[in-house]
This record gives C-alpha cells, structure tokens and sequence, in this order.
C-alpha cells in the first residue's frame, strides 16, 4: 500500500490531538453527569424514511446496503444526522421503560455529505442532552439545559463561549402582532441577516410575510436587541407592538436571561435576532459563538420543541442542545488554541538494564501502576541515554532506574534524580495525566 | 410514528444496561492508559477497495453512499469492519508524526452484515490494543498485551476469563516436522475441531495438508494439549516431531505462558487447538472464554503480524489484541450476570417546596454539584411523597429537603434523616455513583 490520503471531511487526530479531544469529551460527561443524565447511545444506521421525513436534508444523508445486498430488511438504512431523530425514535420504541420527564445525554458520531469547509465535517461528534416528557414539560427545563452548557464551557479549555437565546413565541407574536401574514416567513427571512443583509431581509418580510416597509423595519429593530440581563423587554416593549403570543415569549425569554444572568453573569446573552430557521421549535432556542472565533457558526445549538415524538396517542416535548464536539475542535486544535503537556498517557519510564532484568522493570511498572501511575517499561535495553530519549520524544516526565539499592526515579526536564521505592513514590499531581491547556494568553479567558 | 421495532442485529440498551457499558469502557480505558497506551479513532468509513483486500469478508461489507450521489470520492466508501485495518491506513498514512514502538488503544464501533445471532451482531464496539513497531518488534510485546487483557478481565465485572494462547510458529513447524505439503491447511483444519469434530478434521489433514493418517493423529493430539504452566513443552516433546520453526514456536510459547504464570497464575492458558485459521498472525495467537460462557465465542483475539502495514519501503510488525465489547454486553446483560445499583448517575434529589422556591433547592444543588455529587432538582412542586417517588423510581438513593433551619437529607432505602449543610454533607462512598456488580454467586468470580 502506498501512503494513503486523507479523505476531506472526515477528520482524524494525532495522538496528542486525541488528548485534547478527550479532555473535552470527560469534561462534556463529568457535567452532564453532575446535572443527573443518563448516558444512552443509538446505533448509527436508521430507516431511511425516518430521516427523509426532516425533508430539508435529504441530499446530505448517506445511505448503508450491504455490499452483496439482498432482499434483507437493512437494505433501506442511512447514517444518522443528528442525534435528535435516532433519540425521538429511541423514545417511543422504549417509552414503558423509561421514566419521565427522562434526561439523556448522548455523544456519538453523525454523518452528512455536506461539502466539508473548516469547522463543517462530513464525520462529527455531537455531545447533546435533552430532557422529555409525556405529555407535559415544565418550562423551567428551557433556562436548565442552557446552564447546564454553559457550565460545560467554563469547565472547556476553550476561548469564552457566549450562549444566545432567543425565544420563537417572542419573535412569532411580535411578527403577528404587525399583521405578518406567514410568521414561518418571516422567522426564515430573519434568519438570512449575517448572510444577506438587512436590507435583503426588509425585502423579504415584505414579499414572503406580508408586512409593510415600516412593519419590516420593525423586526430590524427587533432583530438588533441583545442584553446580557433582561433590559430587552423595555426595548421590545419601547417598539409598541402587542399580542399575547409575544406577552409570553417575553416572559420566558426574560426567566431563562434573569436566571442566568443571577447565576452565570456573561454567560447568556438575549440576542433577538436568533431564529433557527428551519427547525422545529416552539420556545426558547439557543446557539453559541466562542468569542473572537464566530464565523466558525454555532458550536452549541437547541431549544424547545412540543412535540420531540408522538405515536399518535401520546405526544414527547422536549428541550435539548447540541455541542458540536468536532466544530469546537476545529477551533481549539486547528487554530492551535490548545495543546497537550504529553502525547501519551505514560507519566514513568522504567528503564531496562538487560534484557534478562526485564522481569525486575515490570515489578516496578507493576506496583506504580496498582498506585494509578501511567507506566510504560523501556521497549528494549538501550544504553540509558536512548532510554531517555524514548521517554523525552513522548513527553513522559519520569524515568526510573533500578540498581542494587533499590531504585532511584530521574526527572528528565530538570535532570533531578531522587532514590525511590516504586510502593510509595508519586508524581506531583499536575505531572500524574497529560494536562491540556489554552496555549493563548490568559487574557483571552474570562 | 407508530412504535417503532428494534432493528436486528443492532443493539440499543436501556439507561441502567448503558451504565454497565459504561463500566465496562472505562475499566477498559483505565488499564489500558495505565500501560501508556495512547487513544486513538479513526473514521468510519475506509476506501471500498482497501477493506475488500481481505477478500474473505467481502460479503459482509456495508457500502456507503450519498443520497444524491456524483462522481464524488465518497462514492466507493464502506463502514469498517473491525479496527484493525483502518489502524493499519493509519499508521501508513501517519509514520512520520508517530513514535515507534507505538502503543495505542482505539475503542469503537464497527460493522459487519453478518446474520445476527446470540453474541453476534451487526454494528459492535470493539476495544483494541495494539503495539507496532517499524521494522521490528520485540517478542516481549507478543507477552504484554495479553498480560494487559488479562488484567482488564480482572478488573472488570465478569465471569472468570481464560486467555487461550498458542503460536503459529509452533503449529506449523510441527506439521512442516511431520512432512506437511502445506501448513496452512492444516492450520485451517484444526481451527474447525470445534465446529466438525476430530475424526473429519483427520480427514482435512490428510486430504488437504498431505499429512499421512499417522501424522494426521500426533496433529490431533498436539490440538488436545492444553497447560497452565509450561510443562505443554514436554508433551509436545513426546510426540517426537522435530522442526526449528517447532522449536522457536515453543520458546516462544513457553516464555509467554511462564511469564503469565509467573504474574497472573491462571489468566492465561498454552492451548494448542487455537489457531485463528483465516488471519494472518506469524508469531502468537490468543482467545478468550469466559468460563461457564464458551458458546458465546472468543471474547478477546489476536495475535502477532510480521506485516500490519508496509509502504513498499518500510514495514511496520505488530501485536494486537481486541476485546469484543458487545459479545460480552451479550454476556452480563443479556444473560442477566451484571447490573447496575440504579438507572440515573444522580445520588441526590433536591426537593422543591413551591415553584417560588426552585431557586434556593437549584442553590442547594449547584453545592453538592461542586463537590462532585450529581443531583436534580426535582421537576415539579409535588406533595412530598410524590418527590420521594421520583427519586425511588430511580434508585436516587438521598432526597434532601429545606427547611427554615437550613436542611435535611433522608436516605430514602433506610428512611433516616439528617439536618445536613450542602457544603459539608458527602454521601457513603459506595453511594456516589452507580455501582456495576455481579448478581451472580460469589464463587461463579475467582
């Protein structure tokens, strides 16, 4: 085989890329955990049908036949692509098994045929949690969700993440409230802001929603509101429009921005011209920059949905959000953001003498390891010099070396080498696992 | 949508079976980090052509394309079907930013359009350590990884596991010794015991191997030699057959199986029957039965490859070992050996007196959270007994409530309660998370 290419939208990690990959994966579970969800995968293939209902993709999904098909039921497969349509299936196929409201977190590969470009990939990794009910979800789940990640990003080595909020009935009822006649519209026109243009976006309130130019120029305004605390009532309010609809979006948009603006200052945002187009939501709704790195797009999205799945006789709402586990790595590793102190998880090298001593470095890597120490025994019995090599072109702090005295434990960035009895020795604590860190300046991080 | 039905072959577990997953990789993960093995993940999908090269498995391959699909480069992808191959593109692809010797593990589903059956399916995840050099490995390899393997197995909540060990050096220097005109056959032949009996295997030998009917017994009665400690040498001896290939094989065995015996007495066992017949090891060659549990099949195979990847110019020998982690979910799930403590990692449940109150119980939560203790707030403002039931439906084994004093935990299995300060209170170490266990006796765990 000749060197193989790598194939453009399916990324893969170098060993201490992985690491910070990993860093954030743990870090994504350890607070998802803590919140008291349940970790659940689904297979990665689902009836092509299924995904086909979500129309709007259907060009993106990759379809699965066995090579040799036959007449066999696995003949109409695809690739999941996302994680919500695999869970809303999952749901009602299990919903006598599970209790409700049921919080699930789920972090798995999904797959699109989009054209890959930076931070878009063809394979990616999604770390989500939803919460479902039957029948009924109290809304204080829609301010949850949303801290939850926000307290994964202040545990992320990562630049500061600003989660928008927004909230479909504030944006519907203000929409209505001015006569729009298709507020679907005129939600998809908003939508198209960074990418059009204002004036774009005025046109098409008028065509596709059925407002007036003055009525367009209104949900500009709206549009441009964006508070940390729950100032953008009064602003909306100052706007003079009224319906009942956006008397409720604004009560729930201001919960879930007062909330978090008490508990997590900084780390929501009211941004009112947030829509999610295309989606199915019908409350709060969210997306996320990381601050100096927003033309990479959302690298957290969600909301609320009534009715995640139904079979007719009961109906699941939910609300969820999505990190986008490989997005947020093409910012922090391919702009080189962060990095790993090792490219292994190794922390001690011991040193071989003879080969016929191997038996006697094993004992060491034995005992270090029954202690939670990362051990690796030297491959063969190089002069000692090699040896060290091995461990320095690693990253592995410590080598051990065993004499007649017992043994003595080398570290081979300040050259110190202290006696050592492998039953009690132990690394500083930050040396114990590879450590991943922002490689910029600290000013970049609140 | 109706109920959706399971789709065969593909597995999908409920909460509390994912928790005993979840044990399951991170046991794994931890043994394999504490023996500087470096995680890695590869893509889904490789090149049709380069999975087809194993030619024996074609029928099983699961193609993948767009929907829409052009003259576009994915147009000739397939899921892997185990990890080694996409492994091996990897190194290749990969060599000049690796360090060699280099120790990976890469923990991941994979894909086959197998017939299901009990411990087979179609989409599994496979944990995999593998060692590879660049123009040679050292044979102390061949010994640690099984010793890795057999230390995961006792770290884990499972039936005792036997590692079943032979070399392919020793098996085809005996028949080379006895005059075989191919030792492949042979090799091929006596994989089949199991599933033919020895009586046709006998008859493979000679019709196949060129083996004479006397010859075709001394290779019987080398497959029924099966020790714990090295004494398979001498009854190997006895038979009387003489090769260098046979007495390398044995060297080889010997040290692997002294080695083991010396450090973990009865993790690994000399079996001469084992032969892997389709793949294509040159040195040992392991598997793996759970005691009591042998119908399931090999649990952990591998071996030993002179050539797991080369470019022409360099080749790169390795030594790997692959647990199949969903054949052993079929094992302590689906035969009801394991099971998890509760269903949710939540350890707490914080009361809520009144909606007005939600924010002092999230107060309370956010405490315990930062002391690592996973809690919920409890959805609703529900009549205490109502709460309680939540928590039990769950198996959350503390509820805490507050109170005008500050607030109490009742530990709702034993009915006791505390006045408890969520900056102090920590739960009994065996109740912070979801214990994984054996249900089985006692003495089915060595």
């Amino acid at each position: 085989m000749s060197k193989p290419a790598p194939l453009s939208g399916f990324p893969e990690w170098l060993p201490a890329e992985r690491l910070v990959e990993l860093e954030v994966l743990d870090t994504v579970r350890r607070v998802f955990e803590l919140h008291g969800f349940s970790s659940l995968e689904t297979r990665a293939v689902e009836p092509l049908e299924q995904l086909l209902r979500k129309g709007e993709i259907d060009k993106e999904v990759y379809v699965v036949r066995r090579l040799h098909s036959s007449d066999d039921d696995t003949d109409s497969l695809a690739l999941h692509f996302d994680l919500t349509v695999p869970f809303a299936r999952y749901v009602l196929q299990n919903a006598g098994h599970l209790e409700f409201p049921f919080r699930r977190y789920q972090i798995q590969k999904a797959w699109r045929g989009e054209r890959p470009q930076e931070g878009r990939f063809r394979e990616f990794t999604q770390a989500d949690i939803d919460i479902v009910g039957r029948d009924t979800l109290a809304f204080h789940h829609e301010v949850e969700v949303a801290l939850v990640m926000a307290e994964v990003f202040r545990a992320l080595p990562c630049p500061p993440a600003v989660i928008l909020v927004n909230n479909r009935k504030l944006a519907e009822g203000f929409f209505l409230g001015l006569g729009a006649t298709d507020a679907g519209a005129a939600l998809r026109a908003i939508d198209k802001i960074d990418k059009i243009g204002p004036a774009a976006v005025a046109e098409l309130l008028q065509s596709d929603a059925g407002l007036s130019a003055e009525a367009a120029q209104k949900c500009l305004a709206l549009a441009s509101i964006r508070t940390e605390d729950t100032s953008f009532v009064e602003q909306v309010r100052a706007l003079g429009v009224e319906h009942p609809l956006l008397d409720e979006g604004l009560e729930q948009l201001a919960a879930v921005v007062g909330t978090a603006y008490e508990r997590m200052p900084g780390a929501l945002v009211a941004d009112l011209k947030i829509a999610r187009g295309l989606d199915y939501y019908t409350g709060t709704v969210y997306e996320t920059q990381l601050v100096g790195y927003e033309s990479f797009g959302s690298v957290c999205s969600g909301g609320r949905y009534d009715a995640l799945a139904s079979d007719g006789r009961t109906t699941y709402p939910g609300v969820g959000i999505s990190l986008g586990v490989s997005r947020l790595m093409g910012v922090l590793v391919g702009r080189g953001l962060v990095s790993a102190s090792r490219s292994v998880p190794t922390c001690v090298l011991v040193a071989v003498n003879d080969e016929d001593g191997r038996a006697a470095s094993e004992g060491v890597a034995a005992a270090l390891r029954a202690r939670g120490i990362s051990t690796e025994v030297a491959p063969k019995a190089d002069k000692f010099g090699k040896q060290i090599r091995y461990a320095d072109r690693r990253g592995i702090p410590f080598v051990w070396f065993l004499d007649d005295a017992g043994g003595s434990v080398k570290d081979i960035r300040s050259g110190e080498q202290v006696a050592a009895d492998p039953a009690l020795w132990t690394p500083p604590e930050e040396d114990l696992r590879p450590r991943v860190r922002l490689t910029t300046t600290e000013e970049n991080h609140p």
